[in-house]
């Protein structure tokens, strides 16, 4: 079918809903080259004004998909990803993906770069020396076959279509559109071919969603969508407030990752990670029960066989395995410098986004699209919602290669941090399942 | 100032205001092409959504007069042009400009052609061989100097912005928006130096504006943003629903300008084209009251002058004055077809919108925006909403060259007018003024 781009823009901007038709000739029309780029920043401001229906949301995300290559797997196979929406210190996927692999299921990752203030894994594993993200599909489909897990980036065949108008509502005020974000990451879930799907949908001052209502939103409307393409979608809500785990920046999570599956675990890094492993195992039909499951995975890390999966992986990626067990292969920065408190109390909030901006400033983050990182710079920062800090105490380090600019992010971080004279919870981290 | 355009757009996009500095960066950098199409697209679509407050308006009106020169007359110039919002058979600027400079006053008019179903100005008047439209500034300020009146198309230098502005809204579904409309018209009517503005806002079904509510907010948009340059505006609320007059078609409506400068008046024609001209001569001061600008506008058209200065007006712009004393020079069509009623009863309305493109299909008005125009052809149109028509009798006449088409276009024209059997009110032309 032809259509008149105007009138399909008109029919959307007057709050109809565009038929399956017409969203394959917008999608198939703009990644040709024939619809120009400034009537598909109409579609999308018109499209994040009025929404879309769920059908809507299906269809297009069907044209993503179909804009590119699909990858399959055999149907034994217990495929299983896990998606999170971005938080920070957030590396639950580098140690999941080899714990899931050691219970025998299979994890195809297309994953993520740094976005904003928040970290990403594709950024952290490329601060192992050698480690590669760029493969083939069917060096991916090898992997996973061969080794039950695979993080990659996003290849060029693999759903173009997202990548082309990712790229156009970057720079035209439509990220922020609940169909626009559900087809987006949803297309490369379903294309990745992973029959299962759990979600982190991280909520609060450190997440992309500051309240529950747009995160119980943006959840509904990946679940529906999933469902509609087979896909078994679960969503667990965690709070984002504290930084997850103990280290931000790329090499220090890294090794945050292998600490923790050579047993040394932190506590809400575990809480959040177990939830997620939980849900993973349970819906896979690898566990039964969630005791079975917790069983499972307090197995496979105590009997090293986690730890072989994560060091298989390194193998097959190209990076050195012998970072597991000497941490100066990653290279260090010219400073390690203590973060003195400066100020007593009980920390009643932590405003982790400015920690994440804050991380930007000393290249452990992207300033411009190009931008190099450096992948030895971070802070440790051992203080969670709720602990109470003394006047003067070692709350954490900030690695850095300049110590001007590390005073001034020590700054940042001291600024960041909320105290109040009375006792005060500590964080709920995981607030719910659906 | 320099901006970040996606943060610009964003702020729109958010319904938070523009400033001046944000509004000129953006017309500005869009027209000397720093800023993509694609993102003044979203900028246009988050107006369309979001609209725009009083003084954005204005700022944006102020950016696009900047964009190009503007043209002053000298203080003691009585100047003062209209503007219709559009109509058919509407071709009361090509009476009511000669009137105007007869009775003293100097009209700037820069012009249109036809719009959707509408005519134009410009192309009616381009039927008259050998007038031309394409002026430089420096003649146009000439002629209305010496001659008091002057209708030619917007330059290259009299707001670009509108102009690249415009035809961006029109393939980016963001025509019908308060904001933009404001200021694509009222820039022209600045910019070209007019101290007095009526504007004739036409309601109903042959009209733009289907409801009085748009026409209000439109009218007050208008007046808001004229008075905002020191310029006064009025506008006149007429009715649209019978075509104005009994022509249309362009040679066939100068013919009945012409008829009506020489004194031969049609009834509604001459309320509309009165009701104008009364408030122009009053807003103006070249007249104290409605009597006494009536008695002057029968005085100049009684004794000629009128008339006199429509043909300087072709003499001054390379049109033949001839045409004046001697229709064929316009030449004609091969067919003169009766339009002959297939039904009895009074006219209870007429889809005047219907006509207009009827009119498209003999090439009185333009299928697409290269489309040759044949000046010849049209319809006369004899019957007004209220009047009643016999079975078989002639109700007008169809000129064209194609028998076949003319068929197709009567019966086009006679399923536009709705009937009933009840005596019914004839159509009140006039509904306010503001």
């Amino acid at each position: 079918m032809s259509y008149n781009p105007v009138e399909l823009i008109v029919k959307k901007r007057n709050k109809s809903a565009l038929n399956k038709s017409e969203i394959d000739f917008i999608v198939e029309n703009y990644i040709n080259g024939n619809l120009p780029d400034y009537q598909m920043s109409s579609i999308l401001m018109s499209i994040f004004f009025n929404g879309m229906e769920k059908e809507e949301i299906v269809n297009l995300t069907a044209a993503y998909i179909n804009s590119g290559s699909h990858i399959k797997f055999p149907d034994e196979f217990n495929t299983i990803d896990k998606h999170s929406t971005g938080g920070v210190g957030d590396k639950v996927s580098i140690i999941l993906a080899p714990v899931m692999a050691a219970c025998g299921a299979y994890v195809p990752m297309i994953s993520g770069r740094g976005l904003g203030h928040t970290g990403g894994t594709l950024d952290k594993l490329e601060a192992i020396p050698g480690f590669k993200t760029a493969f083939s599909e069917n060096d991916f489909k090898k992997m996973v076959t061969d080794s039950g897990l695979a993080i990659i980036a996003q290849s060029e065949k693999l759903v173009p279509a997202d990548k082309k108008i990712y790229a156009l509502r970057d720079v035209t005020g439509t990220v922020e559109s609940l169909p626009l974000i559900t087809a987006s990451i949803m297309s490369k879930k379903i294309a990745e071919g992973a029959k299962n799907l759990v979600i982190d949908l991280k909520v609060g001052s450190g997440a992309f969603m500051k309240n529950m209502t747009d995160a119980e939103n943006l959840a509904k409307s990946l679940i529906s969508t999933g469902n509609a393409f087979g896909q078994n979608v679960k969503a667990v809500f965690t709070s984002m407030t504290s930084p997850i785990g103990f280290m931000i920046g790329n090499a220090l999570e890294i090794i945050e990752c292998i600490e923790y599956l050579k047993g040394n675990k932190i506590k809400d890094l575990e809480e959040i990670t177990n939830a997620l492993l939980i849900e993973m195992l349970t819906m896979s039909g690898l566990a039964k029960s969630n005791q079975e499951a917790l069983a499972k995975i307090n197995k496979v890390i105590n009997d090293g066989s986690a730890l072989n999966k994560f060091i298989e992986m390194l193998e097959n990626q190209g990076g050195n395995p012998k970072v597991v067990d000497d941490y100066s292969l990653f290279g260090s920065t010219k400073y390690k410098m203590p973060i003195l408190s400066n100020k007593e109390g009980f920390i009643s909030f932590i405003n982790s986004q400015d920690i994440g901006y804050a991380m930007i400033q000393i290249d452990a983050g992207r300033k411009i699209l190009t931008s190099q990182l450096n992948y030895n710079t971070g802070c440790e920062f051992f203080k969670k919602v709720g602990q109470k800090i003394e006047m003067n105490e070692t709350i954490g380090y900030l690695y850095s290669d300049s110590q001007e600019i590390g005073n001034q992010v020590i700054n940042r971080i001291l600024d960041s941090i909320h105290i109040q004279n009375n006792e005060c919870e500590s964080e709920k981290l995981i607030i719910k399942v659906i």
